[in-house]
């Protein structure tokens, strides 16, 4: 294909996440020196060629993003990650909205590529893979969150099996021994993911899982309370929650309060999404998981310039989510 | 100014809001075949011309949209609703964040002018009026959100003082005799004058104020919970509670609740904004104020739509903010 070294394998050379690769290839700030040195050489001995150095993507472009659906809470972080990183004033932002309708969306991606837009990013707002629109459209295409089908296309996901895997590890680091995982809804491939890679890990560490399974329902409050009731009733001694989401984890919490279970100490809990409004509104602050939604904008647009630059990286690119500690798993001060 | 009648005058006119005039006029849903007669009837009585018939305003027209605070969450829906009033692919939003810096705010709008957009909607994140642009920029603008304090600027305000007087007339139909007003951040110009509106309708009712003031702090569930607190002990008989956002209303909620106070019978709370994802998921559900987001984004596009046509429509328009009546205020079925 006549392409050269993706960022992704400059990450992996280092060492670093691709979030870090990119942040330090593109003098972004909170990246060592160290880092920033060992990124750059990997990059150096990898043929890889910072955008930077080789544009041909001047002041001036234009690129578009389509939103699946702007509504959800996901895409709009998403997207400011991505007009971060295409640079204050450098690039414009064509945006839209397909709500949801896929009519809807070719038809924006045919105005876009009319108005003759440099690349365009596809933003989902639902996890699951989505199928390919690369070759009804003759322009370069990222695909954030739901990533495409298509192995030759170019996606950035979520690490949503990971996200599984360090709730459940911190939870058994808190102390807990019987653990129930409530996700939400079971068609959603985050959900699936997380609580595969969730369930691995309690498996391994010989905790079992309340009721022998998962609970899936809905990403909602009510869904939390009714599932945590469902779970004590069946087993007493349940002292950890792991939750699909931040309101699923809410409702868990509420249940506990009125059974007068104290968290952290009789049962732990943690959510998923890191949402502000909610996890820093609960008593105690509710343990999270932060997908990095910016930096999923911002590694898709470094990729989008990099295609319209002639260097794309086909593949899926993964952002890395994180563990954000609240009094909910452990004692805080 | 040689401009026609504006959109304002023809929704007096017929009795109507600016938003359902404007919905009738651009043939939109969710208007009576009745009204939509009446509208027009005032609109050609007038000379209102309606952008539709007049437009030189095209299929590929471009329009800029810098909101100041993307991560607010009013600005999603007003962007939502400018996008859908465009018009599916007939304008292209360009859109851009001024993650409220001035600097930046102007450097978007220079850019933005520099690739000749036709017109440009400004999109505050909070209510408080904002510098005017317009001497500056040679392109027509509408303020929506964020008025412009220039009385010859087109802005969409929300009707605050009236969220005010709706949330303190309920509550007295609900039956409230002692009604604590616990008002957010009282720098916010929508915190004053909701607070202003409510005092009125309560001092008029002669239901007093638990500590004959506003309690005004910040739009969060902590200082819901704290203000409920103080005011329980400074009036144990308080029965009636009106918050400044939905966070703070589940605050109270959280506390009435741990005080075993039945909700309705012998408390009503509402909120402010309808935000699903909390008004939904309280127990009871939260009674707010919906301030109809989305039609201001709409509202705007169509002035700003029409102001590209050569007929501006400059003042402050005025989308009205409406009740949401769920289970926190009366007994529902």
């Amino acid at each position: 294909m006549g392409q050269d070294a993706s960022l992704t394998a400059v990450a992996a050379a280092a060492g670093v996440s691709l979030s870090t690769a990119s942040k330090a290839l593109n003098d972004r700030p909170r990246v060592s020196a160290a880092t920033r040195r060992r990124v750059v050489a990997a990059a150096e001995r990898l043929g890889y060629v910072p955008r930077q150095g080789a544009s041909r993507f001047k002041l001036g472009g234009t690129v578009g993003i389509i939103a699946s659906d702007l509504s959800g809470r996901f895409a709009l972080p998403i997207m400011m990650g991505a007009e971060d990183a295409f640079g204050l004033g450098a690039v414009s932002l064509l945006m839209c909205d397909a709500r949801g309708d896929t009519i809807r969306e070719r038809h924006h991606l045919r105005a876009l590529v009319e108005r003759k837009v440099d690349g365009i990013i596809v933003l989902g707002s639902v996890s699951n893979e989505r199928a390919s629109l690369s070759s009804m459209f003759d322009v370069p295409l990222v695909y954030a969150y739901a990533p495409s089908s298509a192995p030759g296309d170019t996606s950035v996901d979520s690490s949503h099996e990971r996200s599984g895997r360090i709730a459940a590890e911190h939870l058994v680091q808190a102390g807990a021994t019987r653990v129930g995982v409530i996700a939400g809804n079971p068609r959603v491939r985050a959900s699936v993911e997380r609580s595969a890679g969730a369930r691995d890990v309690l498996m391994a560490a010989d905790v079992p899982l309340v009721g022998s399974t998962v609970y899936a329902g809905e990403y909602s409050e009510q869904w939390g309370r009714a599932a945590a009731r469902a779970m004590i009733a069946r087993d007493p001694d349940v002292d950890g929650f792991l939750c699909g989401n931040d309101q699923i984890a809410r409702g868990v919490l509420e249940v506990l309060r009125e059974e007068g279970w104290d968290v952290p100490s009789r049962a732990r809990v943690i959510g998923h999404d890191n949402w502000i409004s909610m996890a820093e509104a609960t008593r105690p602050g509710l343990t999270s998981i932060d997908m990095h939604l910016e930096e999923i904008g911002r590694v898709s647009a470094d990729l989008l310039l990099r295609a319209i630059d002639g260097a794309p990286a086909p593949g899926r690119h993964t952002v890395e989510s994180q563990l954000v500690v609240r009094g909910s798993t452990m004692q805080t001060h």
